[in-house]
């Protein structure tokens, strides 16, 4: 494969995902299932060639030195081959998004007008190394009734490849065409650009499943509509109002529970006016739990265990056991930080004030808002959605866990009885 | 103003119209509804400086010999200026989109979850010389929280201006900040590129309204997303089981009504079988009304009032007294024929065969699938959505009109009652 022939190449993969969504948007639901239960066995049949392939990719991982936190996320073993094949049939027993009659209503002149759920078309999906994202994104298309472009990282570009066959094998089982869920047979990042901005005929929408970078250079060169996915600056805001041991627990879980997702906290808010009563016990719960905690002046003056927070610690996404931690002089400062520090993600208000917590869920505007809840519940299966490909950012068509559902779009359908318009 | 100035100057504008979104996202409906009826009183009280504005713009249209079209488009009297006045009054009488519990469940956590709509926060708003869009799209953005930075055609820039001023007052009238509703103060075309790559910080949405040209040069420059409005080449299928009354009046009425709105059909599909039927009396309505008919070889040979069409024509939006006309030998060949040269906007099916009502709605996918009714009811107001902003022919975030309830996204509010995730 050289750079020459990536148009050309993608080009051709772009027609004949189009033309499966078209045959993808007629086919029953009965189909759909078939389809996604024969590609969880296919996995599980060909669990062998997966992990062989898997174990080429991790060879090659360890040889260009990648981080022990990236070759755990390349990794698969029995158990989460057999987890991939598992959440395909989560996806597959999930209620089928399309043909959904979203709203209904008729006008004075007899004209009944139906708004029904469809397919958005062709997806073409960009993800780093994690190989069952392969399986996870193309499941969710497939149950929506979109065709993919599936473009993984190139660590995990023969571990993908192998699930990529499976997935067809099960499209194929259906009588369905393979070429629903097509992944770009190179690791060129030429072809990258080329599916961003050289086949907008082809391509309905783009969604980014990565880090800062992926996303940054996604919704810089896309020609297309893209569902974004920004990182995840979670405050955790504790109230003078919240009950001490709520804010601890919400706290430690929010930050500790797992530290490497988008929904784990990154910034600790507190009001100056309960800092005697609940720093103690959150700061306490933080620490044995072995995260560091960057304090700004008020905080590092009350508590030696703090370290002096900078400026760049209120925009960071640690993905780490590390919290910042601001005193702030009431709601007001804690919505103005959150405004200027969030990425629009997920935030949570401990307390007991009924009126603050409306206060907050007014003003901010994140995707996800709790109350007295750890900020760890931003996430498709939580929500009771299912599967997700991620947490959208954004404010364009979907915001917060984008699942089967999300992927969709609607059309309106209206039945008559001869209407002209006067 | 020079080109050099341009980047600075949209900053600025970016920058306060941000800070106005956060201000109308927080401000009531109440103050809302205030500006919409001050800004329609202020349009009514100043329709003399409107009327001047609006006649500098028509001289100097004259002078660049502008279109007839174009012209009308152009003109402002004094009746149009009180339909505007009136058209924010009715915007302003709509439910309000803000706050509306779109979804709301509850998880066996005990977790509560409310999807509730919100403002999408900045939108762009592109469009040509009919200056009464100043109105509708300002106040249309209005209710629905957003600030906007709207940029009219060049030839309507006096009027335009001069309904900005009296949006600023209304908004000015109920508290708000004028910097909700911005023009862009030049006619440099740079200025539109800057809006649509520049200022990706600061514009969430570009809503392009006007010709294939503009719509084209805003999908591809543009870096923020874009609700789309393609042409409107739209069909009307007569199908062997339609009666043939009403396949002459619809056909009649979806192609005469107003041949200039992107909903007036372009295209008569008939079945083969139905030709000596119903042909006639749909030719002969047509032909009455003035419209010319292209139509393809089975036609011309049964007519001699059609003259040949071309294959371009099959792609054409006239958006005049012209239809393509083509015999079709059922309905696969028509949603075929759609399929192939359709723009996705609107299509109709007369028929009285149930079970062809039921593929055509399931096999296509227009924006708009209409059975036994005018394709001339693809509009906002006769879907009962009130005023639009347009027909959207994409398929992300909005499709069909885009009415206020349109142009808001959505937030998830969570309440808790101390829930951890385990």
């Amino acid at each position: 494969m050289t750079a020459n022939n990536i148009p050309a190449m993608m080009d051709d993969m772009g027609r004949r995902a189009k033309a499966a969504a078209a045959a993808l948007a007629r086919s029953s639901v009965e189909q759909r299932a078939a389809a996604l239960g024969a590609a969880a066995e296919a996995i599980l049949a060909h669990r062998d060639d997966i992990l062989a392939a898997n174990a080429r990719d991790m060879q090659a991982a360890e040889q260009k030195g990648l981080s022990g936190a990236m070759l755990d996320r390349l990794l698969l073993d029995e158990a989460r081959v057999a987890a991939m094949a598992e959440g395909i049939r989560q996806i597959a027993a999930l209620p089928n998004p399309l043909g959904r009659v979203t709203a209904e209503w008729e006008r004075p002149n007899g004209l009944l007008i139906q708004r029904v759920a469809v397919p958005l078309g062709v997806i073409g999906i960009i993800y780093e190394s994690r190989p069952n994202v392969t399986a996870d994104a193309g499941a969710l298309c497939l149950k929506s009734g979109n065709a993919v472009i599936l473009r993984g990282g190139s660590e995990s570009f023969h571990s993908s490849s192998a699930i990529r066959d499976c997935m067809i094998e099960g499209l194929q089982a259906a009588g369905l065409t393979g070429d629903a869920i097509q992944m770009v047979p190179t690791t060129d990042r030429a072809a990258v650009g080329y599916l961003l901005s050289g086949m907008p005929n082809y391509v309905d929408v783009i969604v980014p499943r990565g880090g800062k970078n992926l996303i940054a250079r996604v919704q810089n060169d896309a020609r297309v509509p893209v569902i974004g996915h920004l990182e995840g600056i979670c405050h955790v805001y504790v109230h003078a109002s919240a009950d001490v041991d709520t804010a601890r627990d919400i706290v430690l879980n929010a930050k500790m529970r797992r530290t490497g997702i988008c929904g784990a906290a990154e910034t600790l808010l507190i009001d100056a006016a309960c800092l005697d009563t609940h720093w103690r016990p959150v700061a306490d719960a933080l620490i044995d739990a072995g995260c560091e905690i960057r304090g700004d002046a008020r905080i590092c003056a009350l508590d030696e265990r703090a370290v002096a927070a900078s400026e760049a610690d209120w925009d960071t996404e640690y993905l780490d056991a590390i919290i910042a931690a601001r005193a702030v002089d009431g709601i007001d400062a804690a919505i103005a930080h959150i405004a200027a520090h969030g990425s629009g993600h997920t935030e949570a208000i401990i307390a007991e004030d009924q009126q603050a917590v409306e206060q907050f869920f007014h003003d901010l505007d994140s995707a996800i808002l709790l109350h007295n809840a750890s900020t760890q519940f931003a996430d498709g299966g939580e929500f009771g959605m299912g599967a997700e490909i991620g947490i959208a950012t954004g404010k364009i068509h979907a915001r917060g866990p984008v699942g089967a559902e999300q992927l969709t779009s609607y059309k309106y359908v209206v039945r008559g009885s001869g209407q002209t318009r006067p």
